[in-house]
């Protein structure tokens, strides 16, 4: 993207119209939300949770479609605590040990048992910068993990109150050992070699673009190499929302998924090009009942680097599988 | 460093001369070593232990200082398996999870009871490459791990027998829980500042040079701010191995620390730029007997970008501190 960050917010304005066409939530799910919330929902529920806005600031890899800490001090949603990605580690390297997640959730004022809405500004990014940082939440064992669908564009787009400032909580014991899904992330190509042996049903969903997936388009440009993990499964990303930057309706990318046999019984494990962009679709499967969800966080970038080593043991595709 | 690989390895040669001069190591360590072998040691020894070279082959921090993967295969220690520093992490990012590192090491054929020698290329780089590959093993509960002092140039100079092409052992099981020592790894900045009010008497010792230490010099390129963490005591980097690469002799260096405060039965963290250069000093103040060694792993990089977001919090110095 060579916009700037205002003409890209024009452009997405410009793209938006009040209000969601085809959604993923019902009027239920309002009520007793899953796992998105809409800026409706979260207007009425403020006093009940705690709002995170999440940007992106790692100066190595700072793009122009992000809001930074800058932008959450001059404006954000009211009561709303800023983290930074910077905070749970690089930007395409690991996730540090659950321990050291967790104690930074504890020095935000975030417990266990803590109801937390996740929004970040979405510019056509599918919430993946929220996303990621809610799925942290979600497999430490923070109980209650929303995400606000259409991020701070919904919020913007609504005519809500915005608050100028920090906002900070007191510190907290996080209350619980971590995490409470231990078998949810997937780190290393070694762990996804051994797993696959270990459960040979296991899936592999590559959540990046067709382009990306039959490798004619490498993806983000610090990977080496094109293509994807071999035997991987088309999961697709630019689908999965809509150009509100809202979900999408299920009726779009289900069909998609299922003629890849991509089932909600299946044992799945969700990947991208860094695991960002996969963990909005972890939590888009989460809402539509997929049972057996796992990410693999060191994604195709890592599978490349691992593939160069020992191309046995990391065999890749190119091209269409099927 | 803009001299190419051979240059950088001529220029070695020339400035060293076999045998070291003031080391470490003395005769009885060479029959029941702690951490630190010699070459001649480990030619005598070498069908009794798993010998790692450590190569660092990240496209994106590749220096010409350094062996690859290709330099591996061209010939290395007869026997030697390999190690990528990638297949652990991203160079600057954190460590990926305990159980996800064990699972490399079994893929490679090491359990937690087999005797394991780490070399690296030193290149005036004080073997960290190897160290903080060894520090995993270490932390992991690999009861038996060793540093080749001098690393490869100590063989090479040595005229010792050398082995084309690649090694491997078959995958074993880890064979323990892991990490045996969960207490050794501090990852995030949240970490060192929880575990500083919880321990009033932790120091935090710097392992970089003179210069980074001051913030005159910001050390490594990616590092957006100089100085140190407040409160950080000198440790210093470049003195603890000596012109042929050799762990220097610690009449060099011991007094410095002991008028820094820094002494062996002190609650110490040690840290760097991004916690390679520590993880030498971790294995040297090992040797040493000191007695209680954390590696905080996000370092100085880490520390100032969480600085930036909340200097109150992450407070650091400039200067002398004395």
């Amino acid at each position: 993207m060579n916009l700037s960050h205002e003409e890209l917010m024009k452009q997405n304005y410009n793209r938006s119209q009040p209000g969601a066409d085809s959604r993923l939530m019902d009027s239920q799910r309002k009520v007793h939300p899953k796992f998105f919330v809409d800026a409706t929902w979260l207007a009425e529920h403020l006093d009940e949770v705690v709002v995170v806005e999440v940007t992106r600031d790692d100066a190595a890899y700072q793009l122009d479609q992000v809001r930074t800490r800058k932008h959450y001090l001059e404006g954000h949603i009211p009561g709303a605590i800023h983290l930074s990605t910077d905070e749970l580690g690089e930007f395409k390297g690991y996730f540090p040990s659950a321990e050291a997640m967790a104690k930074v959730f504890e020095q935000k004022g975030i417990r266990y048992d803590t109801p937390v809405v996740f929004y970040s500004f979405y510019a056509r990014d599918i919430m993946y910068i929220a996303s990621r940082m809610a799925l942290v939440a979600y497999y430490l064992g923070v109980e209650s993990v929303y995400l606000l669908d259409g991020g701070w564009q919904a919020w913007e787009r609504g005519d809500y109150p915005i608050e100028v400032g920090e906002v900070t909580l007191p510190q907290v014991a996080f209350g619980r050992s971590v995490p409470k899904y231990p078998e949810l992330l997937v780190q290393t190509p070694e762990e996804v070699v051994q797993l696959c042996q270990a459960e040979p049903e296991a899936k592999l969903v590559s959540v990046r673009s067709w382009n990306e997936y039959i490798g004619s388009n490498q993806g983000h440009a610090w990977n080496k190499g094109v293509g994807e993990i071999k035997g991987a499964l088309y999961g697709g990303d630019d689908f999965l929302t809509n150009e509100q930057g809202y979900v999408a309706n299920p009726k779009e990318y289900q069909p998609s998924w299922e003629a890849w046999g991509i089932e909600p019984e299946d044992n799945l494990i969700l990947y991208c090009g860094t695991s960002w962009r996969a963990s909005t679709c972890f939590f888009i499967m989460k809402e539509l009942g997929y049972q057996h969800l796992r990410l693999y966080d060191g994604s195709w970038y890592r599978w490349y680097l691992a593939h160069e080593a020992d191309p046995e043991r990391f065999p890749i595709q190119q091209g269409d599988p099927r």
